[in-house]
């Protein structure tokens, strides 16, 4: 190879079963053909099954990880997960302030796939206030998407479609550019995430529900969704790539201990299944 | 996939290029068909040109990450790289005395590539005392076996085979199983590895010298041979594949910066070159 690949940076946490966190973004951004540059923001201890305890890295530490590639290497994207504290949000949000062009994918995990909680209040505030507004796309799940937007949500979003819809326009006024909501935690038959930007709903997508829980793979989805920005792709044919190569990587996964199952983010090397037998575009509940 | 891969456990410090370090483990270790438990022993703010400034985690850190995932996942293979402290390597021995029957490939990281040092003369001394002992597969250059050995070292000691034997017969007398020496520091024409064990040279294996600097080559191949032992495979074979895949990985390596190439880990989707028309056994000189 001479001609280097793009590179996406990733501001995450650590996860000793790299599962999910800054070593899943590392494997699916190689998947994805370009080059990660991984910076810690945390480190975590997990397994399969959950966090344990999360131990937030300094700010300053963060900042020095990033400005040094930064100056180093060209970024073509980055990607946000677990950040940590409300300083490191700040501290990050200076640095992405610092490279305007350069587009960002924020994956709010605001909990674990188990519930545990890994983002507090005072941190989802700052977001909003400051990560928002200099973000391309963001890809909450439903439940993420109403927390964030103050929409009270009692019920499964997909089968109340105004809530989905209320909490996406309600992010979109925040100042992010797209919202991916995903399905993966409702108890819907089949996952449907939607995209919305510039107050419509721009398409919506379904597969079949998978017959296990799997861990990772929202980070899989953003890290994806790096990627193919970072290759020059337009957002919308971004989140349709990612999409198919994640539940590829969910299909294929694997169960290495007792807990979840582990997306296998180079099932191209095994396994050839033709995703758009599995995908179709679908009318979510509600929408006009 | 439905079975799942061999798991390798990892000790290493963090590199935002991904060049080395705990990510580019991951991703040899994932290239290797095997699944990465990664565990973070330091953060270093380093780029392509070179290591700035290393923070140690406490070693506490280190264990708790390691242990949630030993009582989850089965593990087939540890590696260690950078372990950061004297306590931290105190630690992780106490953790692989714990589990007698799993393989440890050591790769004695004393300096980084372009020579910041990243291991003190107290840790060398604890690695010596501890570690040594409970190693399967020790992978240092020339420089490290050396100074590892206490064998003073003022020529190549591929020019000087004896340094090398004494170096690594040393070793061997202070526990550890297999020793391969690297020639990658040298400056013979071709690169030229040795291992050692039993008080006999196994086997000798010779490249030749490609025309870059790399960033992460003693993390590729110590992470490549820990995936073949966890496997089930034999050291020797282990280390025949493992220098192959390095071999490889160097060849369609890219630079992403203003610094050393990067080994491309995922070459196997791009290229097709024959390993079998680059690599040769050799006789180094003065082998009786």
């Amino acid at each position: 190879m001479s001609q280097p690949p793009p590179n996406v940076l990733s501001f995450a946490a650590c996860d000793p079963s790299s599962g999910a966190g800054s070593h899943a973004d590392a494997l699916t951004i190689t998947g994805m053909g370009c080059h990660p540059l991984p910076i810690v923001t945390a480190i975590t201890v997990q397994d399969t099954s959950g966090v344990k305890e999360v131990l937030p890295l300094d700010a300053q530490w963060i900042d020095r990880q990033a400005r040094i590639v930064l100056n180093d290497v060209p970024v073509h994207a980055f990607k946000l997960g677990v950040l940590g504290s409300t300083k490191a949000i700040e501290t990050i949000t200076e640095i992405l302030l610092d490279y305007p062009e350069i587009p960002v994918v924020l994956d709010p995990v605001l909990a674990s796939g188990q519930g545990d909680v890994l983002t507090s209040t005072e941190m989802i505030e700052t977001i909003r206030a400051m990560l928002l507004p200099r973000t391309t796309v963001l890809t909450p799940n439903s439940i993420e998407a109403c927390r964030l937007a103050n929409v009270n949500k009692d019920q499964s979003t997909y089968s109340d479609y105004s809530l989905l819809e209320e909490s996406a326009y309600r992010l979109l006024g925040l100042g992010c550019q797209y919202v991916l909501i995903t399905g993966t935690h409702e108890d819907t038959p089949e996952v449907i995430n939607a995209l919305f930007a510039d107050n419509e709903c721009l398409r919506s997508d379904a597969w079949k529900r998978l017959p296990h829980h799997y861990h990772g793979s929202g980070c899989t989805l953003s890290s994806a969704i790096a990627a193919m920005l970072a290759t020059g792709k337009t957002v919308p044919d971004s989140v349709v790539i990612a999409q198919e190569y994640t539940w590829k990587a969910l299909a294929a996964g694997y169960q290495p201990g007792k807990g979840q199952y582990i997306p296998n983010r180079f099932f191209r090397n095994e396994e050839k299944e033709d995703i758009a037998q599995n995908m179709h575009g679908v009318q979510i509940a509600g929408k006009s």
